[in-house]
């Protein structure tokens, strides 16, 4: 027997997963996580009224959602003073990033990326055969300049950018941002992941222009609004690109209550503005905690926060590992020198005494 | 200035929509619509376990779902008497037949389905390059025997057939699918979309063999389940292919509060049993009244009836159009002479009672 006949760049393509999920890990070691810290997933939960609009939609998922995401659209565009048909609606940044890496990228298109960025974007990447092309960051910032270069040398057809930065939490302010979009190569699209923005500080997200053909912008529901769960995330586009996300997007894949739920959290900007003051305070608090064990924290515009840990990566992986065994799930940058550092996400007062009490132990161990 | 370059493929694609949504009907119109009777949702809605499971569930989509989908995984296994390995659940059908000509299908590769066929499926081999071939129904039945010739003459890698069909409602018992199954070419995939198998008679579905390596089913929670806008669906197949799934699946892309929906509603039986009944009656009754207006009801195993107008498609259209003035939600079979048909889904008798009023108004616009 043949078998299934893959393509030929399935059958090249591993059998990967970009992350190992907590849960996997809570099976394995037959126990729940006491403090869900690992995957800068938003503790302080979905707006109340974000809350009861799935909850009230719950009844109605007989029905397929709106695949013109059409109420959402239309308030996402009001928010953001642009017209709906520059908004697509996808089941999460990562959706949004297959279905652009598939409308770019094909056997051999060349892509550039910062080393040790989002795996996802790599993963899909690779999914559509495309050659991948990394950039060092510089010390621990994405580095546009040097990104923008690259893509000019190997003539990029997609290049990514995360503003702020995962899994570093560094950010550019939008004067940087801008130049970086004014050097962007023709025939280039800038991927700019936006999903941390809402943690930002003022200034830091430069002014949506869709005219340019050349940028796409990511938002979600996901970190901010506390609905990674729920999956909902949208990009922001020049109306060619963002409608050529029909020729190959899953049309009735949208959940009918998150769509619900992204409007309702939308509309709740007072609940927003609380979960930003709670996950400052989270940060500073875990700032505090690893500064007192001699660690360092690296100033962060996410929600969460990459702890120095002033050795090599064998030591922080080691760390994580130490951390986890004492019930609290954190994970950690991938590459040199990056892999120096662990990643805390903020977590409410109960998340952060836990993780309080777990570090000096979990230090204990490795010495 | 350039602007993005799309892939060859994603250029040469056009910029449609498999389906229009009645939400975009109601727009354009103005009015929501009375009865939704046209997409072959199940109006009875998920079990009130499952409601109060997504319920209970949406507080905790702060948190993203498990990649793995384990425990519903596990549940499925039971269920059905297989190995978790042999499952990929997916957020609905459609994504799940994305990934699958993903997987199977890259530029000029053959693929086989029925003339008038889903959709959907079409739009996903068009989305990666494949050349469709299709077969002919046979009066109003999907023909397994040409669709396996033709499969053989062209060298297909990937065939499509739905038992029981959409859109005509008939099926084939499981001798039947499984003479077609012991047929299939080596080296051809035969995905046997089961949707709504749930709602045919004992003997349609074929047993299940995890050891095929050419044989996947698509099974769904969106039809007899009720849950359309969860969007869970589920393929069984050889571990080999169902692991290859995780080359290019959207890992992190599962609803949280859904996956705890599949796994209630999967466990009320009972509630699925008065669904089906219920369905049966509302079928029964579609029966009656349409032919009381002179019009035959197609037997139907899946939740739905397939009407035969009598005329041609230029009537039936115009029956579609003059009952959605009438403000019942309906469709039709797109491919003559199955367009001579429309298509009304089961509802509750409240849905019904308005499709009984609404049909003679409607035929009289016509006269």
């Amino acid at each position: 027997m043949t078998g299934p006949r893959y393509t030929k760049l399935v059958a090249s393509l591993p059998s990967t997963v970009p992350f190992v999920g907590p849960e996997t890990q809570e099976r394995a070691r037959g126990q729940k996580f006491a403090a869900r810290l690992g995957a800068n997933e938003n503790v302080f939960g979905p707006s109340p009224k974000a809350i009861s609009a799935m909850q009230a939609a719950v009844p109605d998922v007989w029905m397929y959602g709106d695949p013109e995401n059409y109420d959402l659209k239309q308030a996402l565009a009001a928010f953001h003073g642009i017209r709906p048909e520059n908004i697509v609606v996808g089941a999460g940044i990562d959706g949004l990033l297959g279905s652009l890496c598939r409308m770019l990228v094909s056997d051999g298109t060349p892509v550039v990326t910062s080393l040790g960025a989002y795996p996802t974007f790599n993963f899909h990447v690779a999914g559509y055969g495309g050659a991948l092309h990394t950039v060092p960051y510089n010390g621990d910032f994405e580095d546009p300049s040097a990104l923008v270069a690259k893509a000019h040398e190997v003539d990029a057809s997609l290049m990514y950018f995360a503003n702020p930065d995962n899994p570093m939490g560094t950010w550019h302010g939008a004067d940087v941002m801008q130049e970086m979009i004014d050097n962007v190569p023709d025939g280039t699209v800038l991927c700019l992941d936006e999903a941390y923005v809402e943690f930002s500080p003022e200034g830091t997200a430069p002014a949506i222009d869709t005219d340019n053909r050349n940028v796409i912008r990511m938002r979600t529901f996901s970190k901010a609004y506390g609905m990674a769960g729920a999956r909902v995330a949208y990009a922001i586009g020049h109306a060619d690109l963002i409608n050529s996300f029909n020729k190959v997007r899953n049309h009735f894949g949208m959940n009918r209550a998150s769509q619900a739920g992204a409007l309702a959290a939308l509309e709740d900007q007072q609940y927003l503005a609380q979960t930003l003051s709670d996950v400052r305070a989270a940060k500073e608090r875990i700032g505090d905690i690893v500064r007192r064990f001699g660690l360092e924290p690296i100033p962060s515009a996410t929600n969460f926060v990459t702890v120095d840990c002033g050795k090599d990566g064998d030591y922080a992986r080691a760390l994580v590992g130490a951390l986890i065994d004492q019930n609290i799930f954190v994970r950690m940058p991938f590459v040199a020198p990056q892999d120096r550092c662990i990643r805390v996400s903020a977590g409410r007062p109960q998340d952060i005494d836990l993780f309080e009490k777990a570090l000096p132990l979990a230090m204990e161990t490795l010495k």
